[in-house]
């Protein structure tokens, strides 16, 4: 080889590196639909339903934070966060699969805590665990889940189905989940420095944004009233990496721009509150804050009416433009940031 | 909480532990034929067919030692493991999901090198890898890997499903995974000791094993073999715990006894040559090694012959026997070893 021999993950990112992934999958089978590069892969069956999957890695140190996450409450996030892919695509989970490898400072009784929590949310979607791999590990915490589930062909929503003039809609609010692990990390770094032993933070005027981090729920009342109203959106994302990152991915994965209008992000009082506390402007977290699991979505505007008599919590907050426009940031101001899709 | 609050894992061990774990598996889905405790979990397609599901996790210093281990073959063995566990159900496995933590010490070269085996053995298997997570670690690498595969309902084959008459009947030869594990580990501490930079160790001797630890692939040759003979047996399971761990795992399954003859157990020339060498008793590395990847079954006696003449490469090592027989290891000689299994 005379190229590089040594190129640090961090120079190409790990979009770059799954870009370079993306030219190793094996065999091409002639059932798979998409691939890498949806919420979910999809399969088609014999029978014409398509099967969805989708999988993810959580390790302790870097998706969470034992110092303020209690096991119940990451075994129902991950859980949360699995399925919440299977709903993207206007899918139905079935079952889950959990491989957890456990550190020995680790108790039995904790790691049940853990299940318990992987168990509650799965009675709370309608899944069931159907098997895994629990193993001992030498470092951290690690728990990978992968969900399955099943659409028909004619009700599965990509991320690529977009056009010009669509309206782009967002469920409930946003930047949510960021303020509550902002106020959990500004606790946790109160809790080391004072070196108390039994820190307990009053965290009762930041309930909601901390329940948003520690405790969310996939949008599932979303996605049965897509069922009632007959609405079928064009294109679906769940928002884990902020709304700027989803509707980047719905647009170009469609072949379009986009405009969003900021003043229509949804945004709860709370989340304003600590943002206002923490002197940050609330539009980053609502823009770039994770884990929300609320679901972005693309409608024809005269669906708009026709979904809000089933399901009233969602925006309007932008609309889908032509390729050229790339992506359009307008605060209804005098500014308008452009971000280069293409 | 009056019980007991902190109890270590290895008190129960990883087994109790799934036993606890079984306890919270969310909802009781009906599609749901078998989900924790066989070698893949079992779910009912709408159109009669079944869907085979198993997942697995690896971690760096628990699962496999980077000082000796290539990350193409790496990649590669990951795949064999998780499509082991389909095969073994007689399932047809058609994708995989891949999640990937990885610590900022590897470079992409060595990241794509994984994927190159990953993507290598798809190939060998005709599977494709259709998803999966790609994220930082701040400790080691850790790798999760989740099969999907389909069965007509008749061919399916469990665990359970071993008859007292039943012969006992592995493929190939068993306890060279763990004869190269031992050369590689001997080598390594040579290599630390020796405190040599470039240290090449001279493995011609002991190819074979060392290619069954590193590059050990599942045998697809007796899952088609199969198809071809007509011959079904009873019960079925993947060698990736050594065979006394497999045979119990049937036999209690399907509430048998077991007799295994221990002189009748397949091992290789060069296996025993390198447990002479390590002045080991051999038949710990056929009963206890794992990750031999050899299929363990069982047959009726006169489907034995039928097989063989599609399939050559399988020895009778035992019988299945009533309940009460327990596991008996019986050596030929005077000694014969009791396992209770209830």
């Amino acid at each position: 080889m005379e190229s590089k021999e040594f190129t640090q993950i961090q120079e190409i990112g790990f979009s770059g590196l799954v870009e370079k992934f993306k030219g190793f999958t094996g065999s091409k089978r002639p059932e798979v639909i998409t691939g890498i590069g949806d919420d979910s892969a999809i399969t088609k069956n014999p029978d014409g339903k398509l099967i969805c999957t989708s999988s993810e890695i959580f390790l302790e140190g870097v998706h969470f934070d034992l110092s303020y996450t209690p096991f119940h409450h990451l075994g129902y996030k991950i859980v949360t966060a699995a399925v919440s892919d299977i709903f993207a695509m206007n899918a139905e989970p079935n079952q889950v699969l959990v491989n957890i490898a456990i550190p020995n400072k680790y108790s039995v009784e904790l790691m049940e805590d853990l299940y318990r929590g992987l168990s509650t949310a799965c009675k709370d979607y309608n899944i069931q665990i159907t098997g895994g791999d629990t193993t001992a590990s030498h470092s951290v915490l690690a728990v990978s889940i992968t969900a399955i589930g099943f659409v028909e062909e004619e009700k599965l929503i990509k991320r690529s189905g977009a056009s010009e003039g669509d309206l782009i809609c967002v469920t409930g609010d946003l930047g949510a989940a960021l303020a509550g692990l902002r106020i959990l990390m500004r606790e946790k770094k109160y809790w080391q420095d004072s070196g108390e032993k039994n820190f307990s933070p009053d965290l009762s005027d930041y309930q909601y944004v901390v329940q948003r981090q520690l405790l969310p729920k996939a949008r599932t009342s979303f996605i049965k009233a897509l069922e009632k109203s007959s609405v079928k959106p064009g294109a679906m994302i769940d928002v884990t990496q902020g709304i700027i990152n989803e509707i980047q991915a719905i647009a170009k994965s469609s072949g379009c721009g986009a405009t969003i209008y900021s003043p229509a992000v949804p945004i709860s009082f709370e989340t304003r509150n600590v943002a206002d506390e923490m002197k940050e402007d609330v539009d980053k977290y609502a823009f770039y804050g994770g884990e929300d699991f609320e679901i972005l979505f693309t409608l024809k505007e005269h669906e708009v009416e026709k979904l809000k008599t089933e399901f009233e919590d969602f925006s309007v907050i932008g609309q889908i433009e032509k390729k050229e426009n790339q992506l359009l940031i307008n605060s209804g101001e005098d500014s308008t940031i452009k971000i280069d899709l293409y």
